[in-house]
């Protein structure tokens, strides 16, 4: 993979943003860089591939889509999927779980899935030391916010040393390739042990007037990278449009920083990124991680060459991720009041918020190298839905 | 890149149609194959893909497709484009030799470009011996199969082994990407100097009804299969229905095999792939290449994994190449009465012919190996817009 060179990074403390780097190659094969390009060989991406795990998170998407999805993972990624599907009166979860197993057969590859609401995986969750998971029927929240953090947790579990992810209801298989092949890049490319890749698709085609219409920005994702911007400008005092990423759902981590991350509920979780960024290690607030104020967090944004081409849920669903972006920003101890009270015009002027309120607080959980793995690993078998697809997912039990 | 094993084979002579497999995995690592799939080594594609010329034929499409389609090719294949674009009142040749030349650059490639209404080009195809080419206005004629030509001309020239094609108007990189791994692996699998790979797409998104529809079939190509299918059962006296790849656009094959077969004109140049197959190698008429019998020529035909997304030329240009297609095989004299009966049946029912009228014949040209590749060698630099971007794209002058 031939990624365009990053020339600007914007700083705010340890944290590193580098701008936007497109895609040039999907394959560079043998090829060298230069003073404009990256080129990552394959055994480079190769040697990141062997050590990340791809969380899947998984709501309800029909099998064919599913079955593409897994189809453009690169064989040395490690598979878990995690499901909040429905159970009733079609056992969704029992669908793809067969669809991951017959796949992983043919492919000769591992991989993991579990259902979000097992009640297995809450009482495991919570021995392991995250009461804060679970809703009041006992079981691990629904959300996709949740639906990481499991992964992240499960990923732990496996002894390797990153994470990414992609969602489940991608129509194009060589995308979600793409995807892969940009976080094993990014990983080699950043410089430390605390790394970060988000993508910024290329274009997302929507129908209009009975023909398709590429559309290059999201409708959340503008407004939520202008206000995460402007948090940043406020310290700097030069405006920048350094983050273009905000709503990026799909991105890969270094567990060594992912460990140390607090992860926000549902769909605030990929905003929260950067603002647990900015308050961990953005040098404003005290970090709890002298080891990584000392080292750097980079996070490399990169824009991919495929149309992101997925399910539309419509548009009270970008609302609502908007809103719930635009409420963690507000509710950061880093954002100074100018940011704050341009949040709160907005959410007026747009309806979502009536006069004289307040943004309402979204969830944000403990990190979750807090909990205790050896626990988690014992209780995890005890969930029904818990499957362990050929061998060798699993490390051995955690110290 | 992983396939599904592909058990039954069709022969007719020593054409040996290998039944649809299926891409299992886009990338399978370093994993290893098993009885039921086929797992290609990056290593064994890459080198497939050093000797794989990529034509890309293109007509008048808009330069951020074509950007797209030039990142999805593996950088160790060699890029050929062939434009009958429109040059005036804007020279769109020339902005697409920048988008390849500034791709090029990026990338660290070489590439060929050059446009088929050239004089120079009809020149020095004329002067290497296929006065067939060239039309009343001394150029070479239109055409997608005119294109793929020209296309295989140049692949000869470069010293390499293998060419394939993928169109230029391809929305989806990662699809183009695709269809190249499917390539080198198909012909690392093929076990014969004369090989063929022709590619299925998985499905084509098409609007209907303000919405996406993922249909599986294309409306041509079930027409074009179902007589070619015919054709073979005839001779064998069993239905089949081997060929899937009646009209793949998409395909590439071994240059001992291209240099020998004759190639259509228009849109009849791919089925016209399977009957010249019949024609020359399928033991009905006696072959001008004994060499070839005494081997065999595998055709693969992969279902790739990708939607296949492109721009929807209408309703008419799909009936203009199954009229084509069916055309060609109607005036092939290895298609038995009882096939070229149902054609005429078929062609009337849908009014594109008048009652005891007979289809139209189709321009075959001769073989591309035909040529005098030293002439053509010497006289392609005459033509104006022949490029040859960054160094070693062609070979040294041919014996
Ligand atoms: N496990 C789990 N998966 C979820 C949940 N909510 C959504 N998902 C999955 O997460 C992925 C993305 O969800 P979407 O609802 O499409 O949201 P999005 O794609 O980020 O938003 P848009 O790009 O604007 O459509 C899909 O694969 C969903 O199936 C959840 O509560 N639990
Ligand atoms: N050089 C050249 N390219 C052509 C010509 N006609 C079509 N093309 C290109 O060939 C590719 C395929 O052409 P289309 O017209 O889309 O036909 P198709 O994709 O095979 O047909 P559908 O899949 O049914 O749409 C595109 O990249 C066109 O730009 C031609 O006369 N000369």
């Amino acid at each position: 993979m031939r990624l365009e060179h990053s020339y600007r990074t914007e700083r705010f403390g340890a944290v590193r943003i580098h701008e936007l780097q497109r895609v040039i190659e999907l394959d560079s094969g043998a090829g060298a860089g230069d003073s404009g390009s990256d080129a990552i060989p394959q055994d480079a991406l190769r040697a990141i591939e062997r050590e990340l795990v791809i969380v899947i998170p998984c709501m309800n998407e029909t099998r064919r889509v599913i079955e593409g999805v897994l189809s453009g993972i690169p064989h040395d990624c490690l598979i878990v999927l995690v499901s909040n599907s429905d159970r009733y009166p079609v056992d969704r979860y029992e669908i793809e779980a067969q669809t991951v197993e017959q796949f992983c057969r043919l492919a000769g590859r591992p991989a993991i899935t579990v259902h979000q609401r097992d009640p297995g995986l809450a009482a495991a969750m919570k021995a392991a030391g995250m009461p804060e998971l679970i809703d009041d029927d006992g079981l691990v929240r629904r959300g996709k916010g949740e639906a990481m953090l499991i992964g992240m947790a499960l990923a732990a579990l496996t002894g390797r040393r990153y994470v990414g992810y992609v969602d489940a209801d991608n129509y194009v298989p060589g995308a979600v390739h793409e995807y892969c092949k940009v976080y094993a890049a990014g990983l080699h490319l950043a410089d430390s042990p605390y790394a970060m890749v988000r993508i910024s698709w290329h274009s997302k085609p929507k129908v209009r007037d009975g023909r398709l219409f590429f559309s290059r920005r999201g409708r959340s994702s503008e407004i939520t990278n202008a206000f995460l911007n402007r948090l940043v400008a406020e310290y700097s005092g030069f405006g920048t449009d350094v983050i273009a990423t905000g709503n990026a759902g799909e991105h890969a981590l270094s567990l060594a920083l992912g460990m140390r991350l607090r992860l926000a509920g549902g769909f605030a979780v990929e905003p929260f990124h950067y603002v647990d960024l900015f308050e961990q290690f953005g040098g404003v607030l005290e970090s709890a991680h002298p080891e990584v104020m000392a080292s750097s967090v980079p996070v490399l944004q990169v824009e991919t060459r495929n149309p992101h081409f997925h399910e539309n849920k419509g548009e009270d669903h970008v609302r609502g991720m908007r809103t719930q972006a635009l409420n963690v920003v507000y509710h950061s101890p880093v954002a100074l009041p100018a940011v704050r009270s341009a949040i709160v015009d907005f959410l007026t002027g747009q309806g979502a918020l009536s006069a004289s309120a307040e943004p309402p607080r979204e969830r944000i959980y403990p990190p979750v190298g807090s909990l205790a793995f050896d626990l988690l690993f014992d209780a995890l078998p005890e969930a029904e839905t818990f499957r362990e697809i050929g061998a060798g997912a699993l490390a051995a039990r955690p110290a």
